[in-house]
């Protein structure tokens, strides 16, 4: 997109750039391998240490990944494409289907390492749900995996004097989900506010992702408000940035 | 957030955790001081190559960063919080304020390294203009600078039919920006679509974001689309993730 320094760039660089033009033309695509070592070092006479740092490059950038013994390949990146607001549009979830299966197109999206506690808010939480430091909260965590790679974690905190004996405080809550059961409850979600960064995953993160090296995490916290503002969910969610396109629509 | 893994953990990654911890605990503040390598040497009676290990995973985790010759620092995370929504609202851009100074609250945002030319379109942005490819489209580029530090990159691509001899052609568009001179021009955007991705910096963008070592870049592609849908502007954006949360408001 824009052109570098223009200054004398070591051997290494200029070999990773030259993969990365020819990844970006297409000459390499998604699941390809690149030339290993003793490739790079034959086409451009230089020592094993430069060809490893030309591919080291490309790997810090996230655009390959190394598999142990089998080489350098080419990330392919056919992301799940989130959509912040049609996907959270009352008729989907009130019709009793996950928010979630709008996500997935032909793909199956499956949750596991589901887990439902009641604990005290930590101070960040209680700010946004607008509760006491210390009240109680409904903490329900999942992981959710596509096509056998886990792509996202999720957490929610719900205040616990709202949901308390709701399907909610249950491990499996049944169709719908926890916005069907806010709304049974008389809290229907009519609000959100998604605040998304990014940032180097935790060495726990990585690990529960399954993420190579390279990999960034987006992060969305979720606000949910029922009528007259009232925030009802906090949903803290870690996503593997190989793994998602984020798509927000809105008027001007 | 998640608990860890439970079995025997190496030494340096037991002292990372509980580095982690006194930093979330705020017992190092924001742009605090670590302790040094000697500092942990001493304190939890381990070798060099150890100590370096327990902040080299800080560091990649983008939580701390090393000032050369001053030690390991703690970040601050003083982000711009960046409104989608409310922020693209035509009343704003329409009295001739630029859709940026939203953003800013008390802070300046200057731009630096603009520049405009005539090209043929790239494939994937002549999609998205609904243009053919090699049409021509007019090339804004700049560079968005917060209290010395660069932020953001943005890059527009509009379909040079469209905006030939306008003042969108200009470096210095004058006040109102491009959306207003579009409206001008009778190209009103009325709907966006923002995607959002994340992934490791070229050393092109870290270079120009002056990013540290493990500061991931979000990508953020907007779309603007005039009456009956027609694209008029595509902007990609590159963001130095520690200097950003990102904000979408909308109801469900």
């Amino acid at each position: 997109m824009t052109t570098s320094g223009g200054t004398r760039q070591p051997k290494y660089q200029r070999i990773a750039d030259a993969l990365r033009a020819a990844i970006r033309a297409g000459e390499y695509g998604p699941g390809a391998r690149l030339p290993g070592e003793n490739d790079l070092m034959a086409a451009h006479g230089v020592a094993r240490m430069t060809a490893r740092q030309a591919l080291g490059v490309l790997q810090s950038e996230g655009i390959v990944e190394s598999r142990k013994g089998a080489g350098v390949f080419v990330r392919s990146f056919r992301p799940l494409r989130r959509h912040g607001v049609q996907r959270l549009a009352g008729e989907r979830w009130g019709a009793g289907r996950s928010v979630w299966s709008a996500d997935i197109e032909d793909r199956t999206l499956v949750v596991d390492q589901v887990g439902v506690a009641e604990e005290p808010a930590q101070e960040r939480i209680a700010r946004v749900l607008d509760i006491a430091p210390d009240d109680a909260v409904c903490v329900r965590h999942r992981r959710y995996v596509l096509e056998g790679k886990p792509v996202l974690l999720a957490t929610s905190f719900l205040p616990a004097a709202l949901v308390a004996g709701s399907a909610i405080t249950r491990e499996d809550t049944g169709p719908g989900g926890i916005y069907a059961h806010l709304d049974e409850l008389g809290l229907k979600p009519v609000h959100f506010r998604e605040e998304v960064r990014s940032r180097m995953p935790s060495q726990d993160e990585a690990h529960r992702l399954s993420l190579s090296a390279g990999t960034p995490v987006m992060l969305i916290c979720r606000t949910a408000f029922a009528a007259e503002g009232r925030p009802v969910e906090v949903n803290e969610m870690v996503l593997d940035s190989a793994s998602y396109v984020l798509e927000y629509d809105f008027d001007a």
